[in-house]
């Protein structure tokens, strides 16, 4: 079903490159068009088939768009968006995949106030990997990831549930929540592992990496992941970030103290409950 | 080639029965026993195949066999050690998997002193997976896996070498070093990775689960781990697991005081050079 004729897409890397081959195997869009600032990503876009038409100009992007996807850095988000209302036609709408969605959704709805003619809910699929570039885009990325959708007093809520919808459809599982409680909830189960990987990835003398089994594989993995998208990713929510290493702290902070004082039933019991917290989840 | 011709493991769980199944796979011994404490067990590692034979007691497990491999939890390995001593034959060499070293090596290496007939050559190979039980062993589990294998001025030259050849032949990539350097190394690259993981999961609200994405599965993935086995291993290794999570909380430190100040360059910096550190190992 086409809920949207016209798909264009702002930043065509990983995320928004994964977008583009599941919005084409899915035939949800009429027409896919990725917007570039560079000529070799466009050329290896295009080359992976991850967009139908490609445009170096946000005028030219977005013009005829329906939906318009921004998914680019956290911090160019509120420019791009400003940008897009420039040239976007009456009705459609502006979405982003940006990991924070508290300081996007403020700074977008401020300069959204007066526009009655296009309208912008944020958004997060919660997916990816520790790669980056269109190259490494896949059209499964999506399926069966969480997805968060936020809705403000500014939020249209017809513009809302066609999101929503269009999520849904290209296989995520949607939440609907506020800017600061997807905020709070994601650096909890996001943000924060990633700073404690790159922590435990820094910690480790690299003549001791020839011992590294999958334990530490799979601890670190995401350690792998961009520095600079996730610097603008952890500033952009520092306050949640802080308190959500607050609660990890704490926690570990008790299990050392426990193993240093070799209290044994007091580590069991932690680590029990640790692992029945894990085990809500699969894999 | 078979260096040994009868091999016994007591313990026959996820590690114990991956090497049963990798030694009949490779054909390295020509009569596989498993000592079992419960009936159960053993009825499913001879449904598993892991084992040819199987045995109730340590006596009659041990008896012939020329290597006698302990791979139950840590804090049994010297007991079963001094328990196999009493009737394994004359120069019958026996080793262990156990995840911390010195204190195993110490124990036995105590106990052994005045025998001149059977050896004691501490391992630790390091695979295994957050599952337990020997319905999940695998005959690859060890492949390409790095394994220690420790030296002391007690331990006897020939047994070792054969001990390092018989994991080179089970397809691990071994390095032979002192009990101290094996638990100071794996402090960092193992239990402590487990001690991160089981802190992240801990600190984590059930609701907010709904959210975890493969970021969040990965780097919690080891805290399925069996919470008696790792405090086990915490509690004997733990001066070296106190002294690296002092690293850990460091560069952790470092990382989330730089995003509280919004330090861009800061946070830039530590997440490169974590980065770097983490791709000199692949996956």
């Amino acid at each position: 079903m086409r809920n949207f004729n016209k798909v264009t897409i702002i930043g065509v890397g990983l995320m928004g490159g994964s977008i583009g081959l599941a919005l084409k195997k899915r035939r949800m869009a009429g027409e896919v068009t990725g917007v570039f600032r560079r000529a070799s990503t466009l050329k290896k876009a295009l080359k992976h088939k991850a967009v139908d038409k490609a445009s170096e100009t946000i005028e030219g992007g977005v013009k005829d768009a329906d939906l318009i996807i921004l998914a680019t850095p956290v911090h160019s988000i509120p420019g791009l968006a400003r940008e897009s209302l420039k040239y976007a036609k009456k009705g459609a709408i502006i979405t982003d995949i940006g990991s924070t969605k508290k300081w996007i959704v403020d700074s977008v709805d401020k300069m959204f106030g007066r526009s009655k003619k296009v309208f912008f809910v944020g958004s997060h699929p919660m997916a990816g990997s520790e790669h980056a570039g269109v190259e490494y885009a896949k059209k499964d990325l999506f399926k069966n990831s969480p997805c968060i959708v936020t809705s403000t007093p500014k939020t249209d809520k017809k513009a809302l549930d066609k999101v929503v919808k269009f999520w849904r459809e290209l296989g995520l599982s949607v939440a609907v929540m506020s800017p600061s409680e997807h905020d709070r909830s994601v650096s909890l189960i996001s943000h924060l592992p990633h700073l404690v990987a790159f922590s435990l990835a820094g910690a480790v003398p690299v003549k001791d990496l020839a011992y590294a089994a999958e334990g530490f594989k799979d601890t670190t993995r995401v350690a792998m992941s961009d520095p600079r998208l996730w610097t603008d990713i952890f500033l952009s929510n520092r306050k949640e970030i802080v308190k959500a290493g607050s609660c990890f702290e704490k926690y570990y902070k008790k299990i050392i103290t426990a193993i240093a004082k070799g209290n044994y039933s007091e580590v069991v019991g932690l680590l029990e409950k640790a692992k029945t917290i894990r085990e809500h989840i699969k894999k």
